[in-house]
Formats: structure tokens, sequence, C-alpha cells
């Protein structure tokens, strides 16, 4: 039978191998962490390669994800749907090992990592996802949620800020069944790390509540697997494993030196490196009974068929917990979903409430999240200025996790990869909130939940210069914008309560991707709508008011500004202007559209119109083209009250009505 | 005499009343704060009121800004030009005295804060910035720089993760001279922070490397003093005095709670305040001897012409480096700069060379830094990929600190936060690198750097999909726009070798706000140009390529894609079509031309427009209308080598060509 140290060695070999065929990648961290996830992988990790979906499955994260090829080779040994033809491709085209770990790709990829220190957010929100999920699921003799959470993380994870964040928070939380190994290898890409990380990391863990098992050697199975061990009898802590390891590990001249961190070992130190393991196999192979000995099919099978066998039991002694339960799992909508937000919708439009945005999304979130028990909030610690809290929110504790919201903490960007995580996992689906100045903090993160697809929530108020008197800091000016820009990511800033009951409902509603939803701090009036204009919201861009005939000019607005270009509109019809008015609360959604409901919303024909946002005016130019006029922002904005603000830069129905005459 | 309390009370009394007034604003934290900030301006500060710009004064920054009429209250006390009307101004359009500190309207306010974590991280600048300066120019006997590094902080801070990267790289460089003071009071904005924070801070910061004094009563003066004393006897390390104090203390019904956080009091709050304080003063009135006692004219007066004395035989004895640390203060450049300068791209041009930008940067640094020993090099560790090292480059260290470059270790918002510090303290030109994709960790500081106007240079490689196989996670897409559209911010995105030292010298000159420098990962040919040409570079865009006449199409390109668009132009000629070239490596430069020049480069009766860059397609708009086409990037990218991505997503000469011919 092999020994450990020759399963490991396979992981080391395919590692050097794939990299040095690639002309590129990372070999240092898969040779230096082999033995860990050989120990790992054999031993402890519950998960059925033939389904890599299987909700029960244990997580396993790679945050130091330019690391790819450890999980790549640990995928395809023990028996995924990865053959040795795509590590052969490594970070080719349309091949399914990409440089970095990219989810949807290989199977078994839990999350895209690579941008350092979200994959053990990521982990941290998976971890709490399970404890919520096993808190509202679980009965007496059905542990039915019931999984861990390993996260394999280097120096860089832990020098990244974010690190601080959900690992902070994963201490308070009590995540029991989140264990983390630190990759020790005293190396990062400038060299040895002492001249510029110098934490004693163990304690730094410790004082936030976690177990920390340090010294580890780890190249001594016994000592990880001891490790592991102790990780999994504490329940009441995550618990930090500090293995020491030698990057490279088997490379004679490159081992314990950057050399072997972001380059092929070259082919020489690749021939000196199987001589110095004893691997005596040609490139890209794998001998038989090491292939035998790390298959986890088998294993995988029975684990999965004993959860079933489990979930069929539950499902007789509590079934609508386990329809629930499936039904959640599966991320399917409520089955009354469409009329009750139909209804919630009308509703918005008849009340007709002047309030500001972000209580419209309050109201939403009562409205939606009464019948929808999966969606769980938060806020980076401004729920009452985000108003994320409704009647039915329950933060949740390291004691008690049934509930629904998180008190993140002043953590964005924790906040949002920890999102990233909750999504992942599923069974949820979870809104978060900060200003939208602060996105900024968590920006990555919003990225990685578009590259991703993951449907997550991300509310921002506070939207403009119209909050006041916190003034520039807290003033968005060119981050709306960078939203819209963001692949994959739909961005809405409704008008009013209708707008907003709408937004949320297409949140909700996506699954492919995430949305961001960004309110007003300040009162807006409501708009009137036809059946017709309402239904139309829902396509990102619609005629709100029009005029008799061809217009001579089209006012475009979106959020607090379309009452604005409503009152604009009404002074250039007294001028004897035709006027038309369209509100576009998501242009992301509005681009698509059919080209002819465009054309009907924005005639190519009329080259005249004006945007208004209390935005950045280069976004804008793409609506109207350089015969057009576009009232926004240019310069940061000043600390005043919401009002004195929007006259002293010219967000005013005046200024349009200027800007409209400008260019008649 | 009045009592240290009485002096601390005036500061309650000034806050509540300007937040009441105002009715918005913070009045906890100066509340809570006002004792130990007593302690620290009364006994231990060396500032002068009448010379907030005296280069050796100690500094303040008060990291929880929202606390903002601490540092006003303090201020006016003291005897800055911050009279009491703009107390009563507070945060109205044109006061001196915005919601949150704004670096550059009330004198003394040393940054900007607001955006939590980041004034801990300037701070932590600054004392780098003192201790570099102080080993370049201290000679035994003349300790000509020589000032502490003061800074107040929140829980929100300490949850914040940039307060993780600047203060572990704080412990490990050894800031002696840097004192950190917890405002340990329990609230935060959701309420008690247990529920979200339960750190154990202390041993946080023990395991940077800090010297920790916990448990200090921050209402206790003596105690404070005692904990000053002993940060200041502590050289080696720095120190955080964690002290607890009550939120809003002297209010009788929301001290200790975060009702007094973000609101105003309340009328008759303020009014028992009063009482419980036993000020017995109205609203915005300090009595004379309360006056007399804070004011620092005096001592600071003597203190800054202690300093100009010893100055003066400093400059006796060592008059070169007097003159050059004068300069450097002054932030003058050096009197041959434009000269060397000139030669410098002149050389450039001339040798033509095919090389990656980034390389082309590292050509700048090294021709540039070589005369400049105030330029501070640094790289979130990856020196070797962003190429930020020349040969000039020596790392600074705790026991050695003359250097010239930050190994700053993977923390690019903390590195951001901390080249904001030290270009704050002066003294210094800091440049800081990491690739494009990562500036998204550290956005909010290069938004705030604009905001204050740092002449920072951020310097950004592996730009676009270009850089290949590391995947989309670092393929930037949306952010060269996000940074164009900063206000103040500058963005150089150059093509060649000679673009590139326009660039680099552009940055250096600036002096009103910094610039962001956009390098590929990959090689780059070489342009050709007139002498006239090579002078328009600087004016941000210029026609490299020009035909007979008037132009039937205009390529618009910057950075990897001028050799593209110069390509394409070939072939549209030889199909017989009038084609001009433009190089546009700022577009922020470009705009702020005269109009008549951005005429002469882009006809307003040339509509046929096509902008070429490996980015994201709506930025474009601006510059091509809705007669022009655009050839750049919708998607995020993928995992292949970068010219195998730039053909598969149609960055080619040919994709250009069809664009065009598709609007000819």
């Amino acid at each position: 039978m092999p020994s450990r140290r020759e399963l490991a060695n396979a992981i080391r070999a395919l590692s050097m191998d794939a990299v040095q065929q690639a002309n590129s990648g990372h070999p240092g961290a898969p040779m230096g962490m082999a033995d860990i996830a050989q120990v790992l992988w054999s031993d402890f990790m519950h998960h059925n390669p033939a389904n890599p979906q299987w909700p029960n499955r244990d997580r396993f994260i790679l945050s130091n994800g330019h690391g790819s090829m450890l999980i790549y080779s640990l995928l395809h040994l023990t028996g995924y749907a990865l053959p040795i033809e795509e590590l052969k491709n490594f970070r080719q085209l349309h091949s399914k090992t990409p440089g970095h770990p990219e989810y949807g790709y290989a199977p078994g990829v839990e999350t895209t990592t690579g941008p350092l220190g979200q994959g053990i957010s990521n982990a941290v929100g998976m971890a709490i996802a399970e404890k919520m999920l096993a808190a509202q699921f679980n009965q007496p003799g059905y542990d039915i949620v019931d999984h861990f959470t390993y996260c394999f993380l280097g120096d860089g994870c832990l020098m990244e800020g974010i690190s601080h964040e959900a690992c902070s928070l994963a201490g308070t939380l009590g995540l029991g069944k989140l264990v983390a190994f630190w990759d020790d290898n005293g190396i990062s890409i400038d060299g040895e790390v002492e001249g510029w990380f110098t934490d004693d990391t163990p304690a730094r863990f410790e004082s936030y509540g976690w177990h920390v098992i340090a010294g580890v050697d780890g190249h001594d199975a016994d000592a990880v697997a001891a490790a592991i061990k102790a990780a999994k009898a504490e329940t009441k802590r995550p618990t930090m494993i500090c293995c020491k390891t030698v990057i490279g590990f088997g490379s004679p001249n490159k081992s314990g030196s950057h050399d072997s961190h972001g380059s092929p070992l070259g082919l020489d130190e690749v021939q000196a490196t199987r001589e110095q393991l004893g691997w005596k196999h040609g490139s890209f192979e794998v001998p038989d009974d090491i292939y035998a000995q790390w298959d986890a099919k088998d294993k995988g099978a029975q684990l999965e068929q004993q959860w079933h066998e489990l979930l069929e039991k539950y499902s007789q002694a509590h079934p609508e917990l386990a329809a629930e339960l499936t039904r959640r799992l599966a991320g399917d909508l409520p089955a009354d979903f469409e009329q009750k937000a139909q209804d919630f919708i009308q509703q918005s439009q008849h009340k007709a409430e002047n309030i500001a945005s972000r209580k419209a999304s309050q109201n939403a979130i009562e409205a939606y999240a009464s019948f929808m028990p999966e969606v769980v909030g938060g806020s980076a610690d401004l729920a009452g200025s985000n108003l994320t809290l409704w009647s039915g929110s329950k933060g949740i504790t390291a004691d008690d996790a049934s509930g629904n919201y998180i008190f993140y903490g002043v953590r964005e960007f924790g906040m949002s990869g920890i999102m990233n995580g909750i999504g992942l996992h599923g069974g949820f689906r979870a809104y978060g909130a900060t200003f939208l100045m602060f996105m900024e903090y968590a920006r990555n993160a919003v990225r990685m939940a578009s590259l991703m697809g993951i449907p997550n929530i991300f509310v921002y108020t506070h939207d403009s210069i119209g909050q006041g008197e916190d003034g520039p800091t807290h003033q968005p000016i060119e981050q709306i914008a960078n939203l819209r820009l963001t692949p994959n990511l739909d961005t809405w800033r409704p008008c009013d309560g209708a707008e907003t009951a709408v937004a949320w409902k297409a949140a909700i509603e996506r699954k492919t991707g995430p949305t961001a939803l960004v309110f007003s701090r300040q009162g807006l009036p409501a708009q009137s709508r036809t059946d017709e204009q309402l239904a139309n919201v829902a396509r990102g861009g619609y005629v709100l008011v029009d005029c008799q005939g061809q217009p001579d000019v089209i006012l475009i607005a979106t959020g607090s500004e379309v009452g604005v270009a409503v009152e604009a509109a009404a002074k250039l019809s007294d001028k004897g202007h035709s006027v038309r008015v369209v509100s576009m609360p998501s242009t992301t959604v509005f681009d698509a559209q059919d080209q002819d409901y465009k054309d009907s919303v924005l005639p190519k024909n009329v080259s005249k119109r004006v945007a208004v946002e209390a935005a950045h005016v280069d976004f804008w130019h793409k609506y109207v083209g350089f015969d057009g006029a576009i009232v926004g922002m240019t310069t940061f904005g000043e600390s005043a009250p919401g009002g004195a603000l929007l006259k002293h830069f010219g967000i005013t129905a005046d200024a349009v009505v200027d800007a409209a005459q400008g260019i008649l």
C-alpha cells in the first residue's frame, strides 16, 4: 500500500508538472501543503466525487488560491470528473483548470479564490450558513445539516485586512465547525516574511476567541491528523491549525525559497525534485495503486447514501421541514412568490408614500422576508441607518444561530465575503448593507459575487450628496458608475416605493448574479403610474411622463432625481416644449431589453436628451451622446444639509431646464 | 484655576451645543474622550496654534472622525484660527467645520477622517515618515526631526480590516513614537458591541508587537497622564493605550448608550447634561479663565522658536543637509528636475525599446529616484511583478529607517492609507504598487488621496486580460474607468517607454492630487514620434499617426492597444481610408486641455471614431458618441496566455478594422 508521503507526492508531481507544462503558475504552495491535504482528504473529508452538489458535504476552501494545482490534484486523484487531460491543460483557454480555482469550472471547487483573504471569508460564511441551517432544521436525532468547513490559507491571507474582519466575527459567533490551516512557510512573494510580517499569529487568533493549535509540523502526518481530531472535538470555537511547512517541499534547490512560489521550477529542477522525492513516474503519470488509494468515490457514495437515508426518515418525521429544506437547498422561490410580490408592488404604487427609498426598502424587506425564511439580513453596523431590520429580524449568536440576521459589525469587506460564502453554501438568500460609499471597502467581494454569479443582494443607502452633513467622505460620486460597469451585476436606483418594490423583487428573483440596490437617505416623492408603466419598471427604464407626439427633448433620471426631472418637465412644458421623462432605475436591466423596447423608450431620432443624476456625469454619455447634456457631479461633495447641497451643486429642476434649453 | 474636568467639560459643552445647533452629528465620542484629550493636549502635545504647518509639531489624528467636534473644540480652545462662529456653523456649507474633519478646512486638521480605520493608517504613515526623515537627517546633537504621532480611535476603526494591516506593519517597523488611544466605550452604532466585537484587543495588539497599556480609566486624568508618559518612554514599539470610557459622558439619560452616538442629545438633555456636569455657561459660552488655561499659543510659539534655533545651528553645522531638508519639507523639486526629466524622456523615445510598460516604469523610477532622495517606494508584496525596486532601493526596518523603500506585505489598503500619511507628513514623495485589480482592495484610500489632494503615485501593473493566465480574478475590466471617474485623480495608461517617462514626470510634478499609473505586464512596441508629438504626450492625448486631409475615421487608443490601433490604421489605409490614430494615455489630463487643442486632436466634424481599449467599453461613449464604435470588454476575462485572450476577446487590429468599416 502506498505510504502517505507517496500519496502526497502525487500532488507534488502533478503540481510541478502542470505548472511546468503551462510555463506559468505556483508550484510552491501545493508542494508545501501536500502532506496536510493528504491527511485531511484521505482521513477526514466527507465528500462524494460523483456528486459535488451533495448538500451535506464538507466544504474545502483553498484561500491561497494561487496554489490551485493543489485542489485540482485532489479533485483529480479522489475521482471527480476532472481527467488528467484537464490538468495537462492547466491555465489554457476553455480548460476546467484556470490559473486560480474558478467556481463553475472544475467540479468540487466551492468558490473562486485568488484575491487573498477572501477565501477564508467565504469559509466563515459557509460555516455560518451551516450553523444557521442546522439551527433551523435539525431535530433531535436528525442532524440533517452537519458538516465541517475546512480552509487552507497562507501568509498573504493573514496579512490582508479582510482576514481580521471575518476571523474576528467567526470567533464571536463560535463557529465550532470551521477549521483553518495556516501554511506557515515563512515566504511570500517578496521573500522571507520576517521583514514585513512578524505577527504572533497564534496569539492573534486566540485574541479572536479561536481554538489555536500551534506548532504543528505540516509534514508530519500523525501530527496533522491529531490536530484535525482536536479541531473536530472542539465544538464551541473555530480552530486554527498552525502548520510549519517548507514551500516547494521536495525541490532540492528551490524549496524554502520564494523561487518556488510563483514560477515553474524548470525542467532540470523538476527532474531533481522527482529524484529527491523518489517519484519514479513520468510527467503526469500516477501509478494505479496510488490512484486506488486516493479514490474516494466508494466512500463518498456511501456517505451520501447514509445521508439520504437519514433525510428519508427526517422527511417522514418532519415532512414540512423536509419539504422546506429541499426547497431552500434547491434555491426555489416560495410557490406564491409572484402573486405576493405583485400584490406588494401594487400596494406600494397605490399607497404613494413620500418616503426615503431606504425606508421603502425596509418596507420591501418586511413584505418579502415575512414569507421567505431563507432571507438572511445584516448590516455593517448601520442597521438604523440602512434600515435593514424588519419586524421578524432575529440576530444570531454563538449560542443561538436560529435567527435570520447578522450583526456584522464595522466590517464591510468581511460582510460581503461572508455573504458570498453564505450564498455559495445554499439554503439562504443573503442581503447585507452599508452606506454606498463604503461599498468601496468591500468592492472586490462585490466583484467576486458578480464573477461567480452569486445572487446576493447588496443594499447601499445614503446614495448621493443628498445625504447631507456627513460630507464628501460619505457622499458617493463615482460609485454608482463603478457598480454599473461591473459585469453581471444588476444595479437599481429606484425613485420611490413602487420602483423599490420592483427592484427588490428583481433582486430576489435573480439566480445568476448579485444585485446592488441603491437608496436615498432623504425623502422622495411618489410618482403616478398607469398599470403599463408599473409593469415596465421591471424593464429597468420606461416612459414615466410623456408628451403628445415626438418629444423635443427626453429627460432621463434615476432615483432621487426622477422627481427633479418631472418637475423640470412641467416647467419645460409650460415653456411650450414637448418633453418626455424616462425613469431609468436600472441601466443594466434596461440595456438587456430587446432593441424595439429600448427604441420605444429612447427613440433614435430624438437626439436631444438630458440625463440627470446626482452622481458622476461621465456615465451618462452612453445615453445622451454628443447632442445631449448631463446634469450631475464632476467634483467631490461638501458638508451641509442635503437640500442646500443639491442646490449648491445644481441638481435642481431649474438646472435641468437650463440644460435642456441649452441643447434645444 | 479651572480643574482638568472643567477644561474637559468645555469640549463636552461645545460638542453637544454644536451638534444640537446643526441638528446632526455625533456628540458621544467627543464627550467620552474629552478627559483623555485634555490630558494629551494640555500636558503633552507639541504644537503651535499660530503655525499649523510647523514641520516638527506632534501630529494628532482623530481616526474616529465622526467625533469631529472633539478636534474642532481642541483647535478652538487652544488658539487656532477657528473662531466660535465656525463652531456655531458646524456642518454648514462653506464653514471650516464640516461633519467630518476635512483636510484643508480647519487649521490643525492633519488628515480627513471619517472612513473608519483610515485615520490610524494615516497615523502609521506619519510615524513612518517621521522615523525615516529622522534617520536621514538627524545628526548627533541635532534631533531636528523629532515628534510624536498621536491617534484616537474607536471600536469601528478596530473592527475594520485596514487597522489590522496598518497596525501589524507598525509593530514590525517598531514605530516607537506612535501612540494610539482606544476609546473603549463598548458601543457602536448598532448598540453594545459585545454581540459583534469580542476581540481581546490588548492581546491582539501585543500579537503585533505593540506596547499595550490596558485597563486605563479614560476619565482619570492621572491614569491617562501616566499612560502617556509610559508610552513616550517606550521607544522601540508603538503604544496602544486602552481607555475605558463612557460614551456621551455627562449626559444623565443618554451616556453609555448608542443614543448619544450619532444624534443630537435634544435640548432638554443638553440642559440636563449642563446640570450634571456643573457647566453653568450658556450655549457656545466658554469663560475666560477656561480659555486662558487652554490657550497654547505662547507655549507653542516657544516650542517652535526653540526648534528654529536648533535648525539654525543645524544649518551651520550641516548646511547641505539643512538645505535639502528645507527643500524637501517645502515639497520643491530638485532645481535640475525639468532638464533631467526631459533628457530621460528624449532618451526613452530614442531607445525605442519594445518592453512591457511595467518595465518602462521601472526604468523611469530608476531615472527619477536616482536624483530625488525624497522618493520612497514600495509594493504590497509584488516588487518583482510590479517592478518597483531600482538600483538604489533600500528597505527600511525597525532598526534602520534610513532607506527609501517599504516592503508593505500583502496589505494594499494599509499601504495606500500609509502612503497618504507619508504624503501628508511632508518630506517624501511616495509611490506604492499592486496589481491594478487589487487597487480595489485599497480603493477608498485612493479616493481619500484624491479628496485631500495628496500627490501620491499609485502604480498599478497587470492592467488587462493581457496579463494572461492568472485569470478573471486578476484581469481588470471596470477598474480603469473607476480611476478615471474619481475627481482629482489623474490616471495614465502609457503605451511605451516614452509615454511612461512622460507619465512619471507628470505624476512627480503634480502637487494638487494623486496620480494612478497603469502598466502592462506584457511587452509593447515602441512608437515613433516627432518632437512635437513627444511634447504633446504631456497633454494626455495627441495625434500619433495622421493622414492627409480630414480623416474618415479616428482611432483612439491607450496603453497596450495603441499598437493595435496603429496596426489597424495601416490596414485601413491599405483599404483606402484616411485614418488618424490618437493616443490617449490620460483622459483626465486631455480633458483639462483648452478646447482648441482638444478640437485639433478630435475635430468635432469627424464623428466616425473607434475607441479601442482592453477594458470596459462604456467609458468610451464620451469620446465616440452615437456614431462611433468601441472595441473593448463587456465581460470578465478568462485564464489563458495573454495573446490567446486578446484574440479570444477580439482586442485585435482586425476587430478594429471591422469596427471602423462598420461605421464608415
